[in-house]
């Protein structure tokens, strides 16, 4: 099965979806509706997968990181909830966003609450040494998460901060929850030290594979296919990789167009049109394109030696070739 | 030493400081800046106090459970610095709010990080299975919080929600924390199910007296002195046990009133006032404080039997008493 071009193996979703519910709630009171409305229908469910996908790829079974799992991806809600606040986003998944839809102080606290029921599900397995270790590994990864977000606050509208410091970003953003999902997979089903830390290397560069993919979609998906709105980060003055890619290899009439769009007073449209046009010129979307192959190779070469990476395989692949 | 009003023994408050700073960091970035700024200068420290005297009370050290009652204490001014974004508040504890400070998507970003240093704190120490009973406590409790908040937004600008409904919410947004930091302190310290539940009641009680104070402190504190808008309730058109206890009390000239302040079109100051001469026309401030006291009450008896429970005492006295 594959959900939106994730491909999963045949059972896992709907088990994680009946999970999901389990630890959200039934739908009476306010907060239970809004968690809900965040999280169905589901997204890619990306992070759970590859939390599950990692415990079978050490011996273990998903049913053994079923709850967890599901906490990761309660998790990975709440921060879209508080982003689309941060970003003014009113479209999350084709829908209206939490905030847009309950408004801003209500999706404040459905976000807290969705984290903490995410928090109460990785908890609430065994062995308990197990359990501790892998929910500190994803309690770790959303401190970077945080940080990511600070540090993407305080470049908006600033074209020369660098590509390093976007990756960075990137990399504290979605990364770092990508391959601490991997890692806690794998230590909750007792893997080897070597083999959690190969399968966090691998998660890590899935999802810088899979951010950068994500970071190139406006400007090659269509707005229906990706669920978002195309504009946002142009009109947030966000420099995404693309954009700084351009930057640096634009000539000096379209490091003017750039400087003008990321000025914030083009209106959004023109604005998206215009990078559109100089990310083209550049090559910037070829070049971030065959970054996120590579990440997703590097990816691939961590799963060697492991007992059974098929479906890790295939969900790297997936990740730097996604339309959506 | 007393700080603000609740007795702590002379240890733990600079402990607990330093235990703070070594979990949200040192301050080289601005996420760690805006959390240092809501963490220090610290306010009244109850719940990591409560947590560490409960710890004491069964026989344990508070050095046993320091890295978790720091824990709880950054989960709390993580909530504030959420609910100050909630309701617009510019002051908290005499100073700028995180969102006045540094704006609103930094200050949920802020709060976020210190959820997330809180829980890493929680989780930090051993053994196993005693933290990971614990942190549940706590996260349980967190999740509680956060139907309380809910539940208040849905009640604002309602005069005939009734008593029953406000108390819910203090015992969701207030009681369900202090009481989880007391049982946590006892969990982890190797308390018996019959003391550590013992505790929960007692903190939970607590909590009540604490809140029902908090909550009348606009009407008999000076603004310099709680270091919060004393209009701030008010403005919010949200309905405190005195405000709903003086509704029910109250003839039909001052229920009229308070149902024109609470439509929300008069001036805050003035309303503020009109508010005050009706809470004590009708008894409802020596009301709201007599519950205090009885919550106060109901705290103590649940100290019976325990090895060492005279600061745990002392605390519920002050709770029911404070001034500030």
């Amino acid at each position: 099965m594959s959900l939106a071009g994730i491909p999963t193996s045949d059972t896992s979703v709907p088990l994680l979806e009946a999970e999901l519910l389990r630890w959200v709630g039934s739908g009476d009171s306010t907060l239970e509706l809004a968690c809900l409305d965040a999280l169905f229908p589901p997204g890619k469910l990306l992070r759970p997968v590859l939390c599950m996908e990692s415990a079978k790829a050490v011996g273990g079974t998903a049913d053994q990181v079923l709850a967890f799992a599901a906490g990761i991806e309660c998790l990975h809600v709440a921060s879209l909830v508080h982003d689309d606040i941060i970003d003014q986003d009113p479209v999350r998944r084709g829908r209206a966003s939490t905030a847009e839809q309950y408004g801003l102080a209500e999706a404040l606290i459905a976000g807290d609450g969705l984290s903490m029921a995410g928090i109460a599900a990785l908890l609430s397995g065994g062995p308990a040494e197990r359990v501790l270790h892998a929910a500190r590994v994803i309690i770790e990864a959303l401190g970077h998460m945080c940080q990511g977000l600070m540090r993407e606050t305080e470049i908006r509208g600033d074209l020369t901060c660098g590509v390093p410091t976007v990756l960075g970003i990137l990399q504290a953003k979605t990364a770092a929850l990508t391959g601490a999902a991997c890692q806690a997979g794998a230590i909750l089903t007792g893997a080897t030290p070597q083999q959690h830390q190969a399968l966090r290397r691998y998660g890590e560069q899935l999802g810088m594979a899979f951010q950068i993919r994500d970071d190139l979609l406006p400007y090659t998906a269509e707005e229906q296919v990706t669920g978002k709105t195309a504009t946002s980060d142009v009109a947030n003055l966000q420099p995404t990789l693309p954009v700084l890619l351009a930057y640096e290899a634009a000539d000096e009439a379209d490091r003017d167009r750039l400087t003008t769009v990321f000025r914030g007073t083009t209106d959004p449209v023109t604005a998206h049109r215009e990078v559109l046009a100089v990310l083209t010129r550049t090559g910037a979307l070829t070049k971030a394109a065959r970054m996120a192959s590579s990440c997703a190779e590097q990816a691939h070469a961590e799963l060697t030696g492991l007992p059974d990476s098929r479906q890790l395989a295939e969900l790297a692949t997936s990740a730097a070739d996604r339309q959506h």
